[in-house]
């Protein structure tokens, strides 16, 4: 028997249990805090040598060098071919669309000119070389492949490093073939925080990155949060959540599933349903406990839908979107009849499926969109994962005659209201003299 | 006598010489992390409290509640009105260049919609609330209050919270005036990480933000490393830096002066010269020596210089280009005959001040380009404060019925391969049976 948590907006104790239901801190681990900084700080310095030492160590890989950890490119295109020609196709089109979609993010450069002649804008630019983390083992997902490598590829970074770990020498072939899809440049068979120093620092094998994405255990963010500001890297990424509000009239089953394909991630992934029709509430209820007994991974749904997850009466859609922005899920099902209207009114989540037919599970594989996304309630800053990601902004300044006059005299006011002499100066020198 | 370090690429010895040029590591000091950890943990407990026992402490001020350390709004009108009209009138229009710059940058909502359909696109929201830092005494710019607050009021943010230690009760009213000309909501006088903690977490009386920008101390930068994710930041700022790539023809005084500007800000700030006219190197020596002696920060101008920065001689100035890209310069001056030319072949930059007349001053203050840049070869992979910076994107999902067939058996097929089963069976309850 599924032990369901059921609150109401109209209950005496909502607020109280709602706020404890979106408490969650990911405590970092001193331990594993130390670990990482240990190892940076010995790849920093041993490079290979520290790389080979700790592959050995965690991965039970013993390799003459960093070099023989390089997988050939023919090693990606013979997993790609080896493929069932179901999944090989799935995988393509998949990747066609995501590439699509992502196309349509790309920021161009772009200058105006004033009246004066003075140039302003922002060039825009790809970064040169990214490092692409990828799990090894269990959590080894060739869709997490597409979501990091094609944005970056669509940037036009010019050199994609990914880094996947080969605990005991067992690679996955439909990771190696998702990078081959994507056009990744190199492929090495290392992992943990060893592989996010060496990306970051570089060493005579490996070069440095200027940018870490992708998903890692703890070891892993920890590492990259540590190595940030050496090199760019992407969001670390808490327990993933969906938000499903429902008007009462999408099948109960389909809801259910909704629900478990996010808490059959992980046991403390969180899947929230709000609707303003209690009886229909009961309905998907019923489904819930009907449909966990076909579900492989029972165990780990049941230990997130009873640890983190909650049926919400709402009083209204209304009430439904104003603690939907309160908790800016990371991904936010629209499960009703007007899915437009409703999204307008929404101002934080991650990614919008709208209507009753675009369920989380086509956004996560082969919609177009990201499906790396804000969670733990960063949706309220934070965007999906980009191609803008990938870009950086140069600002363009060129200040013509007539603008260095103008413009010269209001820098140097202000620099000398800010006791900066050499600012004034600076700006001075450029008036005409007359 | 000014002790310049001198480099040219023709040396044997000029590789090592310059990556000691570059190597600089901002060094995270325990007493202060640990010090910053437990007025943050303090802040969140007691909130109102806390900042009051620590605004005593810190900055001496005495306060009997935190809302009489609110500054009401005409305290800010009143700091404009009272400005010598030079400097209101250099404030204002420098607000409204910056103004009209940022708003080019404002990121549209975008749709699109495929054959059968199916809609996909991103919808942008501004954040609701942003705190603003604004430091105290010696080091309070209101050039960075306009750089801060503008693009936020651009992107659309409701709230706009600035807070700003007084210590000793000593208030600038330049940096209030700015405030005022910017649409500030609210402004604390308060400081420090207890500040920072009071924005992330929400007090009684201060509200909770969803990013927290601007520049401040070590005690500040550490507070907001340690908030991020639980609010989003901006980047935590290394010193200043200015490259200036020379072709010899500009005059020697201005290229001195250009590079005091920038060691003026700090004793860790690095102005470095590249040039391929030696004897031109020489004379900017010259002019540097003449010009020092009337600088009010020659201080702090000497240690800069002779701690950090250089002048080098380069073969030509495509090798100029090349060292700049490694470098990925805060500050990059083309003060060349064809910048346009040169400023396409700029990889990293945080800002490219193009031609003779374009000095750093300029856009520091009043250009309309964001002052706030990556530092410390972070232009690799970062950009200028923006507006941007201030909106989000949603994604936006919509699925036809017969996209909902084509993309659920993608969607099925790879969330199967990945063992996870009910994505797959969420996908596959929207194919229609026929």
């Amino acid at each position: 028997m599924l032990k369901l948590r059921r609150l109401a907006t109209a209950d005496a104790d909502f607020e109280a249990r709602f706020s404890q239901l979106l408490a969650f801190e990911g405590a970092q681990d001193a331990a594993i805090e130390a670990s990482v900084a240990r190892i940076l700080e010995d790849v920093k310095r041993r490079g290979d040598a520290a790389v080979l030492d700790y592959t050995r160590q965690f991965d039970r890989l013993d390799a003459p060098s960093v070099a023989a950890l390089e997988l050939p490119k023919v090693r990606l295109t013979q997993a790609l071919a080896g493929l069932d020609p179901d999944v090989h196709d799935a995988l393509v089109v998949a990747a066609d669309r995501v590439r699509a979609y992502h196309e349509r993010q790309v920021l161009q450069s772009w200058t105006y000119t004033e009246p004066d002649g003075t140039v302003l804008g922002q060039q825009v630019t790809p970064l040169d070389r990214v490092g692409l983390y990828v799990p090894g083992g269990k959590a080894a997902y060739p869709s997490s492949v597409l979501m990091n490598a094609i944005p970056a590829k669509v940037a036009g970074v010019a050199e994609l490093v990914m880094v996947v770990p080969t605990p005991g020498g067992v690679v996955n072939d439909l990771v190696l073939a998702a990078a081959a899809v994507c056009g990744v440049n190199r492929v090495f068979t290392i992992g943990g925080a060893q592989a996010v120093g060496a990306l970051a620092y570089g060493t005579a094998t490996i070069p440095q990155v200027d940018k870490i994405v992708g998903p890692g255990n703890a070891y892993v963010a920890a590492a990259k949060r540590r190595v940030f500001g050496v090199v760019g890297i992407d969001m670390v990424a808490g327990p993933s959540e969906i938000l499903v509000i429902c008007d009462g009239k999408t099948e109960p089953d389909w809801i259910a599933m909704d629900l478990f394909s996010q808490a059959e991630h992980d046991e403390l992934a969180q899947s929230i349903l709000l609707c303003p029709d209690a009886e229909f509430i009961d309905r998907v209820a019923v489904s819930m406990e009907r449909l966990l007994e076909q579900m492989p991974r029972r165990k780990v749904i049941t230990a997130s839908l009873e640890g983190r997850g909650a049926l919400i009466h709402v009083r209204d859609l209304e009430e439904a979107v104003a603690l939907a922005n309160r908790i800016a899920p990371e991904h936010l099902e629209l499960s009703v009849a007007e899915p437009e209207f409703w999204a307008k009114k929404i101002r934080h989540a991650g990614a919008i499926f709208m209507g009753r037919n675009t369920c989380e599970a086509l956004g996560d594989y082969c919609a177009g969109p990201n499906h790396v996304l804000p969670t733990s309630r960063t949706a309220r800053f934070s965007s999906p994962l980009g191609v803008y990601d990938f870009q950086k902004r140069s600002s363009l300044i060129q200040v013509s005659p007539e603008g260095a006059h103008s413009l010269g005299r209001i820098a140097a006011t202000l620099a000398y209201g800010e006791g900066l002499e050499a600012h004034a100066k600076s700006a001075e020198y450029r008036i005409p003299h007359r």
